[in-house]
């Protein structure tokens, strides 16, 4: 089992490298493919039939069977999905990045001296090849900014009006409606199932937390992901509030993965779902258990309807999100099933015709 | 509402101070006295009536009553439970200690050197006055040794054999026997109304995960506690495992209670259980929600079937678990209830008579 990889992909640890990539965001990118309309009441409608959607429906028939050897009392039935690239689109940069940097605009209203420091004079410059250039050091700045130092609820609110306004440039269309069809089906089908389901994501817990429910119909007691700290404090009126610190509790990311789901969910999961070098240890770690275990990877293979992007397969190399050569090699040889986008999804978005 | 607490009880954050009472362990405890038999199909059969049970029937009824003004939708129906102290004995000593003692004796067996090094030499040596004056470096050294630095699975496996072998001084039974009836019987009652009920402790989390579904009914997923870092790593066969590691996240106590529970749950409880000090925050952020809540404290007046320990209306003092003057005051002005152990509960334990 290689514990190293050499790939050459940015680690997510530094979730806003994906900053080097903001000068994709202004290409021109080719227009979306309409597919045959799928969705009906059967499970995983959008799913082409195939050794993966066979997979996920032999798991679920195993698991659920109290006459299969592999039978799993419902209590221990646990799914755990990484989201970005796996649950919806990380292309060409994590949403939450996206909101960092518009938010910088915000801070700059309220506080017009940023306009002349250094980092946000530059990301208010609309400079993208300065941007580009940035040091980490000042990208963990605008993060801290932007993440931290509001009250929990001031950020909520924040983020929850922030999606219902910002659009994914290439589809012109909310972030929260380019989830994967195929892939809510899974989650759904789980549930059905007396699976729950869990987000497990090197992104901002409190940040998913704010739409997973609708989004995705899991709650936020169910969002595992890097997780701050916040400070109980009282305000002026003697109520009780809390603020988001500025203190990393946990990179959900890479051994994250496994550490965060022990920390909050204290068992290991029977399914995990991801696509990247970022998911490996999660599914390491569900595969390490006895029983029926489901371990898949999203390979994203179809430019078309989505993204291409590896760098296995002969596939574009990534600057995040990198599906590598050793990563498919270990799938196979730990019997993890790899979901091609292009070949076993009927239909990759809702909104498709 | 009053920040600060004058309390002269001893901080939990160091939980282990409670070493400090240790000498009480020898002593002769009053006998248990057996009450009138209760256990029937009906709710909360172990309580008396009064404004107690009545406030938890109200609440209950104004929460799932799609009629009512208070009506909560099932998803946001959160109820969260002290445990020591509220969900079971915590005198003479938290059981945790007495594990973490009884641990140094087996470390000491596979480390004989051990015995020739303090502080574990004194522990070693059953001396219990010279016990009582290990100072807080000597304490935090036998916390770190007896729950860190193992597999998390061998320290869940230890804790359950100790679980299947220790006593309580008193009762001579498991630890696990000593959980109150009367709330069992709240958990229970919660749960068939459609709440998801957690334990929120300054306990390890890891160690109440052991027997939380056993014992309360409460899944691993639900307990919410004092939470040290794992570390995720390979055996010599490749197989994936995580360590438990001397490193605090969050000390789950008084602030870090709400903050404990934004964590893991990620929304605000409607209602919440305690019984010290140290459960005032967790009550207070409950309190601050629209609504409606519930708080509830368990008082602890009855010397004959359990123990009686306040400092608050007269009760003696107590070096940990305190109800203080203070917590009596602002349950007064916040319309918390308190539970009186001596007239609210008609039976304690689930194997009186």
């Amino acid at each position: 089992m290689s514990r190293r990889d050499p790939s050459p992909g940015i680690d997510r640890r530094a979730l806003i490298s994906a900053l080097a990539l903001l000068p994709v965001l202004p290409e021109v990118f080719p227009p979306v493919s309409a597919r045959a309309q799928t969705e009906s009441g059967a499970p995983l409608a959008s799913w082409n039939d195939g050794s993966a959607k066979q997979a996920i429906v032999d798991f679920v028939h195993a698991t659920t069977d109290q006459g299969s050897s592999k039978f799993v009392p419902p209590e221990e039935r646990i799914a755990t999905f990484d989201q970005d690239g796996t649950l919806w689109v990380e292309h060409p940069i994590y949403t939450q990045i996206v909101y960092c940097l518009d938010r910088v605009s915000v801070l700059a209203t309220r506080k017009p001296e940023l306009r002349r420091i250094e980092p946000f004079k530059t990301v208010l410059s609309g400079d993208w090849e300065a941007m580009a250039k940035l040091s980490m050091h000042d990208l963990v700045t605008i993060l801290a900014a932007t993440l931290t130092g509001m009250p929990v609820r001031e950020f909520e609110a924040d983020v929850k009006n922030w999606l219902e306004t910002a659009n994914h440039p290439r589809w012109k269309r909310p972030y929260t409606d380019l989830t994967f069809q195929p892939m809510l089906e899974v989650l759904r089908y789980l549930r059905d199932n007396g699976f729950k389901t869990y987000i497990v994501t090197g992104g901002g817990q409190d940040f998913v937390r704010v739409y997973s429910q609708r989004v995705y119909g899991i709650p936020p007691e169910q969002v595992v992901g890097t997780m701050g700290g916040t400070k109980f404090g009282y305000n002026k009126d003697g109520k009780p509030f809390l603020t988001k610190e500025p203190r990393l509790l946990l990179n959900d990311d890479k051994a994250g993965k496994p550490e965060g789901i022990h920390l909050m969910i204290g068992r290991r999961p029977r399914a995990a779902f991801g696509n990247s070098v970022g998911d490996r240890e999660m599914l390491e770690y569900t595969g390490a258990g006895d029983g029926a275990r489901l371990m898949m990877l999203v390979l994203h293979d179809d430019a078309a309807r989505e993204y291409a992007y590896g760098p296995a397969r002969g596939l574009p190399n990534s600057k995040f999100g990198t599906f590598t050569a050793a990563l498919d090699d270990e799938a196979k040889k730990n019997g993890w099933t790899v979901i091609s986008m292009k070949n076993d999804w009927r239909k990759v978005f809702a909104f498709e015709s």
